[in-house]
């Protein structure tokens, strides 16, 4: 029998985190558990506020939630569309099923989760965001972050040419340019993207609204740089429309309800050309090492959400200049503690 | 440390089997096992004439495969990208491999491999194919094997209307129709389809030679039955611009290099709204039950090919009122014998 449990835990962040839209200095986490025959598997969702998901919906959501159907973990794809068939969004708290059910099928099996689905075990560079702040701030925030191969700067606002110059006066890692939906004017934006490559610059994410389809599909038919949907591609059946809006996508976990999804778009993208990114909301080790179990698809990684909090109540994925370095345990890999959660 | 065994096999038919390009009373097969740690998987390359491989491009791909920079079989993407890029084409004897790999990796993971995949244990019905004969023949044909709930008619011939006639004289069975290219006029063909529809038709599959897009999709277009690219659809970066052109795809494990690909082309197929039929060649239960692994992403299937031959050397799959049912066992579920093959 399959049993869930599940606790709301209150993830830390060491220093505030602000975007084009927002700011934050936590985020509500509900981290879940599956077991089957003793076994342990740990799943997680992240959901800050700006994304309409909660610790009310999530306990909501999974109050609903009843396995007793499934005798089987491996019966993969009818327990999730069932578990994606009692509401619609909550994409967060269903990956912190499916994230639950891959670690536990991975320690079933005695098998790390990327291997379950065939793919290399990958340790790759990860970029490290940049909030934003001042210029200046910005910079001092780079230096801090040199052993990085990549640092993700966060755009779309009216300083972004004096927040890259002072950056780029300190180091010369490679960007990867996040606008979070934050430039409006298309030639005022195709005009930065040149400049940016020439501060290089590696991508441009998301450049302009998720609305302004043609927009957005201006720019990248004419940017010098690949553009990423992220705010919008949430998760498989937005691709499609998405191929000719972007040259790639930015899959994260918590928007497409998981490792198995997140691996079907992969799969999706590629055939269609795309490049695949893999990115993060703030996250415990769970929910990343979930992620870089799907970095052999990735052309380019972003899972940072663990790095600066203070309290992760798991020990998993490693960083060694700059690299991740998956534990190669088997499951997504992960140990509980120093805290008691379950 | 995986090792490669293979032998030629020659899979002989009950009865001569005609398409509007050619006859067969035979396949040339050759048979693959690979082993590790005393465990065997078992594949399979069916390599019709007409498709281009044969024994001795399928002996000269095998004696170039060296696996001994592989130590796990769990290393899948790695192993098959390998394999593929050894030589362009040769899909069939590609997809022999794919096929003994997964059934070794099910075999030790003591899972079905459609379990491996996360896939539901379906129990699909088969179309069962009647070739090209003279319409009175079909006819004996069609009452031969009214335990099935799909029967598949080639077509593309000067007698279209006259074999439907006939057969539907003597049963009400729906009717899958494949064409094989064999219509060359666009307009005559869409009329012939809504005839065909009139007829109890579920779908048209490659109605216009491959190379005539424009004429297929002009034909999708206003088509009021689904169509289905075969020909036109042989791997995963086939279907994008298949998705234009086509409703749905027919996936062969023999033209797609395995059970792998398979998978992706139905997964990609579906993120872009296509339907997905799998299908066969002439093969022995082998093939036959690796290909029925993927049924639970299947709309249409007509896994029809070991079923009209005398000589099968495996047994697998079995058939009940027209239901394929597979074995449950580990791997492609599939048991050598009664002859010695390896």
């Amino acid at each position: 029998m399959l049993t869930l449990a599940f606790k709301p835990y209150d993830l830390r962040l060491k220093h505030v985190f602000r975007i084009s839209r927002g700011s934050r200095s936590n985020a509500p986490l509900m981290l879940t558990r599956l077991s089957f025959e003793g076994i342990h598997g740990y799943g997680e969702a992240s959901m800050p506020v700006l994304y309409g998901e909660s610790l009310a919906t999530a306990t909501a959501f999974l109050n609903q939630v009843d396995l007793s159907g499934f005798a089987d973990p491996f019966d993969t794809e009818r327990i999730l569309q069932y578990i994606d068939s009692l509401a619609p969004g909550n994409t967060a708290v269903k990956a912190s099923l499916d994230i639950a059910l891959h670690d536990l099928i991975g320690k079933l099996l005695q098998l790390p989760v990327h291997r379950y689905f065939g793919l290399p075990a990958a340790q790759p560079y990860t970029s490290m965001t940049i909030g934003v702040d001042t210029p200046d701030e910005m910079a001092k925030k780079a230096l801090k972050y040199n052993e990085f191969r990549y640092l993700k700067i966060k755009l779309g606002t009216a300083d972004d040419r004096a927040m890259i110059t002072a950056i780029r006066s300190v180091t010369q890692q490679p960007f990867f340019i996040d606008a979070n939906q934050g430039w409006k004017n298309k030639e005022e934006a195709l005009e930065l993207i040149h400049w940016l490559k020439a501060q290089g610059t590696v991508f441009i994410e998301q450049p302009m609204p998720r609305e302004d389809i043609t927009g957005n599909a201006w720019l990248t038919e004419r940017s010098p740089l690949p553009t990423v949907g992220d705010e919008a591609v949430q998760r498989l059946a937005d691709i499609s429309r998405a191929s000719s809006t972007y040259h790639g996508i930015n899959i994260k976990l918590m928007k497409c309800t998981g490792i198995r999804e997140g691996f079907k778009m992969a799969v999706t993208a590629k055939a269609l050309g795309m490049k695949v990114m893999l990115g993060c909301m703030t996250e415990t080790s769970c929910a990343i090492s979930a992620a870089a179990q799907l970095a052999g698809l990735a052309d380019w990684v972003d899972l940072d959400g663990h790095l600066d909090t203070v309290n992760n109540p798991y020990t998993g994925i490693g960083l060694s200049e700059g690299q991740l370095v998956p534990t190669g345990e088997p499951g997504i890999g992960i140990t509980p503690g120093p805290a008691e959660i379950f």
